[in-house]
């Protein structure tokens, strides 16, 4: 089962690595790992998408909770919760299909940051659903590069 | 001086830790980390923004570069490029205080994604400057909570 999880921590030197550790050392691998400030600067807050055994994972948010520099791990599993992704990609487009490309992203709210005759460089923000809505929606257009930031989560 | 720096790594267990301990083993602290899938699901991208010694640093960089799942290393310094981050954010609001905090939303492109009477829960995207310049807009209103993604980049 997949999860969001949650760390908020002391942004302080070496925490990122003694938390990513903790994973990789049980064997879990990261889907996404997304960390940023929070409404305070001494704080930063680590949203980790894995999945795997849920017992195992019990353990993880228990040793999570006893690094020094952990302050709170929230599991938004079975939480209302929302969640939201930022991606940046570039697709490729002719004369012919530009104009399908530009409709197509407007319909899902996604912003075309740059276009030239070939290529077409875009911004969209969604939650998964909407993410994999729209890159259905873009498949018959070549992505020739794309980055995304993993997801963010926040409790309604 | 902050660099951003993206990370090409095969999508396997482990990477994740090894490279952010690379960082925190130079005394760098980490600004953000952004790691989500790329273009090609068995290759991750990791995002990462770093302040520090430029010289250190360019080793941090050759020692990423000779690590096996390492499949690229691009700074962004002097590079023409965009940079994003996505927020979502609580703030604090009332009857009278409500209208004046969506039309300052509004104004940033900023969605409010839940209003009640008391909270907006809001989503936002931009650069460093357009965040901060939204930011500083609705400094009037208490941010009750707030996660960002960290900064993803792309070469233009």
């Amino acid at each position: 089962m997949k999860h969001i999880i949650s760390v908020a921590v002391e942004n302080k030197f070496g925490v990122l690595a003694r938390v990513s550790g903790l994973f990789s050392a049980r064997g879990f691998n990261i889907d996404s790992l997304a960390v940023g400030e929070t409404e305070d600067p001494t704080i930063s807050c680590m949203t980790i998408v894995v999945k795997g055994d849920d017992k195992i994972l019990e353990q993880v948010k228990k040793q999570l909770n006893k690094l020094i520099d952990v302050i709170s791990v929230k599991d938004f599993v079975n939480k209302e919760h929302i969640d939201r992704e930022l991606l940046v990609f570039k697709i490729g487009v002719d004369k012919k299909t530009k104009p399908k490309a530009l409709r197509t992203l407007k319909r899902f709210g996604a912003n075309a940051i740059k276009a030239s005759a070939d290529t077409v460089m875009v911004e969209a923000v969604g939650d998964p659903s909407h993410i994999l809505k729209m890159l259905e929606a873009l498949k018959g257009f070549k992505v020739k590069e794309m980055v995304r930031t993993g997801r963010i989560a926040m409790a309604l």
